[in-house]
């Protein structure tokens, strides 16, 4: 099935879901970088999980009738949408199930249970059959973490806070994984100005998403070969429905590449004071590393989340 | 001379400084803490220039003259203050001079040159000297890192703000060093509602202000012992003006340990996705390791700079 202008999130679904989320997630700043020219960061590495994702989880949560948030939700995403949801889930009364591979680190599973999550480990391949499992014997509601007109709703309200603060911004940078971000963003963004340049970013090792724009139809990378870059939360493919939200409001994506990514988390800590993660400070590299590749003027820079490895947060100083 | 009843600064002169600096400073946000218990962090690091020293200066320019604006101002404190004076001057198109000690790091001073300031290399004891040399011979007005009513007024906006966000709180937790954050924000706090406990923090090894409090008169420790901790920021010693304020309105001081504060500033990076420097990490410290000495219930901890060396920085991640 492929998406038609009907089915796109529009300005007023992101100004409801602003509304909805007030006071449960944070009213994350813009911060001016007096180190780049004209550019201001928009800091979501400052959400309690550590990322955006909890807007759109927190918008889709409230989206839910009475039945459904008694019966609960479930992901089988294992990632910052996974905790997001617990997150929002215990905010809200919701209970949460978070089905993850086996092979998940420690640290990724306690987080997961810290926010109050009930974490079911299966084997990688069985993930998506056991989360469907749980819908159909337990009433639950799947939560995608991008293919989900609320989730792209609920992202979208970084661009309304985005015009807000910086009415006269001519450049807005994201990154672009699933897609879910960049969606909202485009559309917030292109509906107050139509005149603002939105760019997405992504590794050049993993353009999967400027491929399929170039194609109008997802391409989808073998997993293996998206393996090889640094931003593991860039990894994802689009969907046919946040290909339609790119298709329609982003001008452009830029790639770079994965020193041009490791470079700019280092930067965003010494001078921005900011713990990101790689596919956190992708949209900072591209700013960073091909200003020539962007429109002119006073841009912004979603830093989109900070849950960086120890080990590789280990490098940030001493190098 | 004794700071009087009539000297203090009072709610609506914070009140006026919050309205000349919006726009000028970051409004940051208060950022709830999933890893700890009833706690968020006020992020005052994130100021372009690093700490909450901009909201000061920025009201204390704002309050000159024409003429003294077309003068000038000066400065003979080299650390935060000195940088975000040079910030904000250049903002509102004041020139700005900082008095630094010949033996400052060159990265102290490029970043001041960098804020557009003149700066002035002199033997450590020639400083307050020399800038009252250019106060007499450029007609430049000096001003000073803490002792001043339009910097403490400044600084105060920090209490109206936490106040804005959680109207709840019931303990806000704050540093105490020159004396210019805690009497601000007490004297806001205190003013909005006089149930809130606003607790100071000194390091254990410079509770100079501790003893000052308990005294009643400034007492001043041999800048040799001061050296002895690692909160750069925390090493200054109160002024008349701040000991009357926070005689008036803060309700106690809780002590930490060295190691206390460095493990805040782990903390700090590893769960709160925040660069702190050690004095902006030191009200973290208090809550984290004296939570037994602070009044119970919902706790605003004023993180309140994140200038950190970069070789202590490189330990963050690796001990």
């Amino acid at each position: 099935m492929t998406a038609t202008a009907q089915d796109l999130v529009r300005l007023d679904d992101i100004r409801d879901a602003a509304a909805r989320i007030s006071g449960l997630v944070v009213r994350t700043p813009l911060l001016p970088c007096p180190w780049a020219d004209e550019l201001w960061l928009k800091p979501e590495s400052l959400q309690p999980i550590g990322a955006f994702k909890l807007r759109g989880a927190t918008n889709a949560l409230h989206r839910l009738d009475l039945d459904q948030r008694r019966a609960g939700v479930v992901t089988h995403s294992s990632g910052n949408h996974g905790q997001a949801l617990a997150y929002a889930g215990r905010a809200l009364g919701v209970p949460v199930a978070v089905v993850m591979p086996d092979v998940s680190t420690p640290l990724k599973i306690e987080a997961t249970r810290g926010y109050g999550a009930e974490v079911i480990l299966v084997p990688q391949a069985e993930r998506e059959t056991v989360a469907k499992q749980l819908v159909a014997e337990r009433g639950m509601t799947l939560i995608p973490p991008y293919d989900h007109p609320d989730i792209i709703a609920g992202q979208g309200t970084v661009g309304l806070e985005i015009f807000e603060d910086l009415s006269n911004v001519d450049v807005v940078v994201v990154p672009v994984g699933g897609g879910g971000l960049s969606s909202g963003v485009a559309t917030a963004v292109k509906a107050l100005a139509p005149h603002v340049a939105v760019i997405g970013v992504e590794p050049a090792v993993a353009a999967d998403a400027a491929e399929s724009l170039a194609a109008g139809v997802v391409r989808i990378w073998p997993e293996q070969r998206m393996l090889s870059t640094v931003a593991d939360g860039l990894r994802t493919p689009l969907s046919e429905l946040t290909l339609a939200h790119l298709s329609a409001h982003l001008d452009a994506i830029v790639t770079v590449a994965e020193d041009e990514i490791l470079d700019a988390v280092k930067v965003l800590a010494r001078r921005g004071r900011l713990i990101a993660e790689p596919s956190g400070a992708a949209a900072t590299a591209a700013v960073l590393h091909h200003r020539d590749e962007l429109p002119a003027g006073r841009t912004v820079a979603v830093v989109s989340g900070g849950n960086i490895d120890p080990r590789l947060a280990a490098t940030l100083f001493t190098t």
